[in-house]
């Protein structure tokens, strides 16, 4: 399966360990494109949809207690298909700018870091279920999990994690940020807010000439 | 990836299409076994496990709406790795005989038959999501759509396809069971239940050396 970056529309996902700021950025970003006239859809992985929220309350609820690793995997995996089929795809056909709050490479981070699943296998099961849709902008927020879990206040099952689960999935963020520059932009989490966005803006302005 | 038939236990799948008896002779084959003084474990997918039974309700609910292909398939194999993993495999292990109502060949049937998913891709996701564990024994019971949907009642999501998808999925039980005489026993849907509790006791036999 070759990677697909659509022709039509901008999709931008923002990425990262909890407590970086990506929803603060993804919703600043998502005003400033609209005041440029841009028609902006803002999204979420998981939840983006209705069956991708009954998927989410799955695999973080307590109460469901633990799910082996690969139907965790498969949970996410079908949370991105329904997301990408139903939301992501329809919306960069008609032009428009798609900013999602984490995509792909937070399962590929999350579940990798996990390290029960093998690495390719899972990347093999998540391009199958998206596609192989890929953003043409991936911006990693990238802070150290000490002040961003500290930030993340509310500890839903995987913010339960030893910190050196989250230190693994802060270090995949960076590589697979390092194996493709054109396509990613590293924001490091301690900047003030508004630099950051300025930051986000300018890499994703080149962009912008391929959405309505 | 290999087939994985385990040296220990049994592993018993009932198949086919509606209201062929699968159910009913899943019990009968359970109560005779136990009889005998087999461990025995009946299940059933989807929803052998809790998180399968969540999963479940999300794809068949009416409520959920149209779900796209990709999401479908991957969260019936979600269901899927939760039962080989919290379920089949750890039975198996401890001697038992499992005896599964539905297994990985329905959802290669039902998924397959939608056409909308290419067959290869579908089987590779699913051999993944169960660790290509196979049956010793799938019994396919084979009933004309016809007489089985009349017979089964209360029509959820699926049942409620065309009598054309029903009888590619027929024929889609029936491919799988030629192309492995070894493990599968193919029983007429218009036997009598005695006799079809019969023949799949004696093709049971042969295996039961491995259990407890």
């Amino acid at each position: 399966m070759e990677p697909l970056f659509t022709e039509r529309g901008v999709f931008i996902a923002l990425e990262g360990g909890e407590g970086g700021g990506k929803s603060t950025q993804a919703e600043r970003l998502a005003r400033t494109l609209r005041d440029r006239g841009h028609d902006v859809v803002l999204t979420r992985e998981p939840g983006g949809t209705d069956v991708g929220t009954a998927l989410r309350r799955i695999v973080l609820d307590h109460a469901t207690g633990e799910v082996s690793a690969r139907t965790e995997a498969l949970i996410y995996a079908a949370d991105k298909a329904e997301h990408v089929d139903t939301v992501v795809l329809p919306a960069l056909a008609a032009g428009s700018v798609v900013i999602t709050d984490r995509y792909v490479d937070s399962a590929l981070a999350y579940q990798g870091a996990g390290r029960s699943i093998d690495a390719q296998e899972l990347e093999q099961v998540l391009r199958w279920a998206t596609s192989d849709l890929r953003p043409h902008l991936t911006v990693v927020l990238d802070v150290d999990p000490r002040t961003g879990l500290s930030r993340a206040g509310d500890h839903d099952r995987i913010e339960a994690e030893p910190l050196a689960f989250h230190q693994r999935v802060r270090e995949h963020f960076l590589a697979l940020a390092a194996e493709d520059a054109q396509h990613y932009l590293v924001v490091p989490g301690d900047e003030q807010p508004d630099e950051q966005a300025e930051r986000i803006l300018a890499a994703v302005e080149p962009w912008l000439g391929q959405a309505q």
